[in-house]
């Protein structure tokens, strides 16, 4: 092998720094990285989603995990490739307990990014392919049950006979693909929904609603979509694709349940959970408890002057029933983001008078444009053609840190301005007011930052460019008995207000669920520490509390997107499968809590 | 090129071919081939599934079809392999209306085999990938139609607004799998169905059934298993699966709905199809019909004296609903085949006392020793990691001539005998008798002769050789009482006679919804011709009337197991969708009717 090739500098590399993990100091092997430089564990090493930035953190994390750990056998995966300077290489690698995959780029300078992951735990591997079930027992095995005798077994024993490990709170996308994971690593579980059908936390959102993401981001695990799916789903379409997900994959899917309250039993080292299972109230006592409850979770309902006396219809766009009925009525939408557009376009559609209160700055980003600019290169049909699996890309997508997110998708936003520079100030002259964030840097950091601030423009920006669409501006300060009044004074009158206002932090539902103490200990989820607006510092380097372990011994939040529902539910289940296998687990770097909310 | 590399012989073959097809005589075409040779043609050149044999059959048939069908552009796809001097090579091609795949095995003398198979219709080509659907129409659209509103439009439609072009009778894997081929090629249709639920002719069968084919072979179309699905699906299972990949293919599949009668309207040129839908009459009047009502179609009852005096329970194998409430009982098993078994051995691990009854002799083959020796190189984990996904397999499976397969199942065959040499030895001294069909050719080929005659062994053998399955041997004469007759004069006592005693011919579902004549004109359905029991000449090189034209216009015979169910479901659906879209189709070589039934 040429040794100043990119496999042999790579492979050069990673004998020195196997070397130095086993033999070394942790110093030696924050050594083999650049001066700037990250590596991201995503439970390898750490039992943690970890970024450490910087030499001094990896020497810090090295000293205390290497001992138990023991990662080892590191070896290239496949090509390595190069662009200005940098070399790309896939690893493979495993610790004590676990075997994993890892991306590395490596520069003149050393390591610039190191991804690592757990992949699966060493005599917990998942069944598949050569290792797959029988399905039938050859053979005379008197009194043997049949498949559809032990589901009915299982399913009467479960949370009455056997209590789960794992109570997922939540049946959407996040709820069903870590209930997936579970299921396949056999960790007895239960996912509760207080809808009758899984899928229904789609279908009941507004009738005009698809997916603004598009097919190949969306992938559900094991099953991914056949090759005609549509780019941008329906909601009842998904609706339907999760329903038989649920019922395919064999999941413990409780419909029609709800959990009334949850505490942390510190004697018992177990939750007391209590829930109404269609009208039968149950305890379930888990090791573990999973709010899977959405980030979209509990609506933020603004508590305005005179809200009892308006003689119309006012609802959050959560309530929000579709324009059907409303044909021919003046609609006022109190807000600006996805929800707001997405509603205004189809009352317009349907006749009606339209008004959008714009409270502050929204960010807009073409559809079309996001796609080829922003995902393309990983989640599109010339990805698949090229090659990159989904695996790939979310891996692909994963050994980017945070901290380096903003200079990328400054770049993706730069290009956005451009291309549709025409769209952005047809959009400004009707007077809607744009932004692309605190540092320009667009939608994506948004959605990382704050989840909200933004809209994924499937043409409701073009309602609003021509005017059909009406735009107000400021804040509401009163409801009247026709309308509403803005702080500028402006009144508006109304037939119908749609309050597309947002949703809370989703340690909401554990202040809801288990108490105000919890939710405090735990603090805020989502967001990075950014030190933009609603995501304040100091920076935290990963998304808070997101599928890790928290503050709160057997607290779990699991949520996000379709790709995230995919792709962190692999390493959350194998958190919860490691705890129920009896693997120590030992955890470096608990995140601090610096915000209650 | 290395002209006499294997690529370079297939390559200097194929441009003669080429040429000759284009500017030669059909004799010239014909002398590409080696004395003993095959041209196996699905729906490319003849717009039917046939075999022609030997030189003069394919000159005679390229004469008959070039004209119209104008093949062309032919193409090596891929690498060439040799073995034994025989050069095995993919290929492309296309003509006059579609786009084709090709298998040569050319030998020294010229080609030995050719298949030629139209994949898809030039201009009617399904939608997937880079042509999906967007799902979402951007942009302002008023008064558009969501998903689920133009789903129910269309539901409401169909069959009352609008006919559908295609019905198919039979809502197993069959009409599943041709339902699915024909919506992806949007050709309006419906499947009847009668019973409550899509998988419901699975789940209704004897409880402790599972798949006798293992996952590899069985997959449907479009929506593979995912990779834990068990190597012999218990049949409640499957159910499960089919009706959700009915709900997301959004299949038109019409539940509690039975066909009551069909006739040919010759002036009108359709069907006129009665059928009651969930106690609602209704009409149809479809240009075609597909029967996809099962090689299990009409149970095969025999009329035996004294069966109104049984004092027990007596019922066909289709209406056995397992062994649960036999326990303690004498049952007898009538039959020897598949269902024989299983249900005779789910009885004795019951606890029942059972006594099958053999009528004639049966083949037996183990299950495991079937997977590795007739299946594993096409289908199994081994043949996925060689990479030869579904769709090839079904092409290498199906440029194998029906008269080549005897010599090749026979060597599968002589395996199993020295494999399971023991096996078989005890299970004779246990007094089964035993056989490998007419001519030593096993399974497979009883399987394509006469549908039946066999056991896949999965367990119940070995209660068999142990004496703990009883054994009695004959035909029955009568029904007593208590018991039955055998014709040596044997009485044997029973509770209950399960009478395992298979299904006629599938064109036994022609008779009793259209006529007995149109059932005759037709014809026996499947089979070959190949001279052996239950399965007459003259010989015909295909299984008869199965997934192509017959000689009753319109009228159309799908099914057979879950591998056929998926691969020439593809054929079938190209076929009706030439004639949804006004392509000529002239069919060569139209099966001639040597048979009734």
């Amino acid at each position: 092998m040429d040794i100043a090739s990119p496999q042999g500098r790579v492979s050069t590399w990673l004998a020195k720094f196997a070397d130095a993990l086993e033999n070394g100091s942790p110093d030696q092997v924050a050594q083999l990285f650049a001066p700037t430089c990250y590596w991201r564990d995503l439970i390898a090493l750490t039992w943690n989603i970890r970024t450490m930035e910087g030499r001094d953190a990896i020497a810090d994390m090295v000293g205390a995990t290497r001992d138990h750990a023991r990662p080892r056998n590191w070896q290239i995966d496949g090509d390595v490739t190069e662009a200005d300077g940098t070399a790309e290489a896939w690893l493979t690698f495993e610790t004590e307990v676990a075997r994993g995959k890892g991306h590395l780029r490596l520069g003149p300078d050393g390591a610039i990014t190191l991804l690592t992951t757990a992949q699966e735990l060493k005599g917990y591997e998942e069944k598949r392919g050569p290792t797959r079930e029988p399905g039938v027992e050859h053979g005379s095995h008197p009194g043997r049950k049949t498949w559809s005798e032990r589901r009915a077994d299982e399913q009467a024993r479960l949370g009455r006979e056997e209590q789960p490990f794992v109570v997922i709170v939540g049946g959407g996308q996040g709820g069903i693909a870590l209930s997936a994971r579970l299921r396949r690593l056999e960790v007895p579980h239960v996912v509760i929904e207080k809808n009758d059908r899984a899928g229904d936390s789609w279908r009941r959102r507004y009738k005009s609603l698809c997916l603004h993401d598009p097919v190949w981001y969306d992938h559900l695990p094991y099953i991914p979509f056949p090759d005609h799916w549509p780019v941008f789903a329906p909601k009842d379409k998904l609706g339907d694709w999760l329903e038989s997900y649920v019922k395919v994959m064999e999941l413990p899917y409780w419909a029609r349940t709800e959990a009334r309250s949850a505490r942390y039993d510190e004697k018992a080292d177990h939750w007391v959970v209590e829930i109404d299972r269609d009208g039968e109230a149950m305890t379930l006592t888990p090791k573990h408890l999973v709010l899977a409850t959405g980030m979209s979770g509990i609506p933020n309902i603004p508590d305005l002057p005179g809200m009892d006396r308006f003689k119309g219809d006012i609802h959050h766009s959560s309530q929000h029933p579709g324009p059907d009925t409303y044909a021919g009525k003046k609609v006022v939408v109190v807000g600006s983001n996805n929800s707001a557009h997405d509603i205004s376009a189809a009352l317009y559609e349907a006749g009606s008078d339209v008004t959008m209160v714009q409270r502050s700055s929204t960010h807009i980003s073409r559809s079309e444009t996001l796609m080829d600019l922003a995902l393309g290169g990983l989640y599109s049909e010339e990805a698949v053609a090229n090659g990159i699996d989904t695996d790939t890309a979310d891996l692909i997508f994963a050994s980017i840190p945070y901290a380096m997110l903003p200079s990328v998708q400054k770049a993706v936003a730069d290009g956005q301005k451009e291309r549709d520079k025409d769209f952005y100030e047809r959009l400004e002259k009707a007077g809607f007011k744009l932004d692309f964030g605190d540092d320009e840097t667009g939608l994506f950091m948004k959605y990382l930052r704050r989840g909200s601030g933004y809209y994924i423009d499937v043409g409701a920006s073009e309602l609003v460019a021509d005017g059909k669409i009406k735009l107000a501006h400021g804040q509401v300060t009163e409801i009247t008995e026709t309308g509403l009044k803005l702080d500028d004074g402006t009144e508006l009158e109304a037939d119908v207000i749609v309050l597309a206002t947002g949703y809370g932090s989703m340690n909401g539902w554990a202040a809801q669920l288990i108490s105000q103490d919890v939710a405090d200990k735990v603090g805020k989820v989502w967001g990075l520490g950014s030190d933009t607006t609603k995501d304040p510092g100091p920076w935290e380097g990963e998304l808070r509390n997101m599928w890790k372990p928290t503050q709160q011994e057997g607290l779990w939040f699991h949520g996000g997107n379709l790709h995230q529902s995919r792709h962190y539910s692999q390493f959350l289940a194998l958190q919860l499968k490691a705890r129920e296998a009896g693997i120590d687990t030992p955890v470096y770097g608990l995140q601090e809590v610096h915000h209650l909310s």
